[in-house]
């Protein structure tokens, strides 16, 4: 099975492309997106379309997962990064892919085995897992992996139980 | 000057497309769209990014004037009305037609006058100046065609100092 990760937002989309066979991780690509600060935000947004379009043409994922949101108090933020994920979840359902989500908690859980573990553990936990020399750069990037090998985890959990 | 005017969303979007030549405003046509609420989330935004595509291929607005969205408290709504908002942008860029942001304290002035008028006073204003024989329904469709207004009323204002 292969998995497109993505850490939505607006200025930077990070993106981790996984193979998931017979309990063995392959990294296929990382990589990501990046609009620049001065265009206007409708541009921005068509740069993530046309590039995610671009990955998922090129790499043909099976399934896309794509961690939730969770704002506390700044709700101008919350607004544009949901409008940049908004653009992620359409081109799943316009290339006709699943979308799954997934909760930082869940994210954590599956990649470390705990919910309350720090962002480095989950970084290590990824290079580990995916036979990396280095954590991937930026954090987005790595944080695309984890929720992909999230997805592999939880794909296979609920698979037993006929869930998927 | 032909405008689509916004409200943007996931579950109702507002369309309002109104002519503005030589100080009078003609109504085009105004209506909404609506997703499903058993539809998963990529498929709602995938049916507003369809129609709305599909309204300004037929309709050719020469600019798009959208709400701002404010949230003060639920993150969970804001982050949902983002993602919906989020693919109308894109719809601008993707067509190559200027977006128009207007706050409603913008939209308020421009329609009624001053800022702090009634949701029920901008639609009475709505329907004078554009001669409707009733307020349109639902509110997302009258707040489409004010907004659609208020860009009109602010290209009038600005164009005479040379801000378009």
């Amino acid at each position: 099975m292969r998995i497109l990760g993505i850490d939505p937002g607006y200025a930077i989309v990070g993106i981790g492309i996984i193979e998931y066979v017979g309990n063995k991780f392959k990294v296929v690509e990382y990589t990501k997106i990046t609009t620049e600060a001065h265009s206007d935000f409708p541009t921005r947004l068509k740069k993530v379309f046309d590039e995610l379009n671009c990955i998922i043409n090129e790499y043909k994922p099976d399934a896309i997962a794509i961690e939730e949101l969770f704002f506390n108090n700044n709700a101008k933020t919350a607004i544009n990064v949901g409008q940049g994920r908004g653009v992620c979840l359409l081109c799943g359902a316009i290339n006709n892919i699943p979308v799954f989500e997934y909760t930082p908690l869940q994210i954590k859980q599956a990649v470390v085995g705990y919910g309350r573990a720090e962002k480095n553990q989950v970084q290590q936990m990824v290079k580990i897992l995916l036979n990396l020399e280095k954590i991937p750069k930026p954090d987005d990037v790595a944080d695309a992996l984890a929720v992909a090998v999230c997805h592999a985890h939880s794909y296979k959990v609920n698979s037993k139980f006929g869930g998927f």
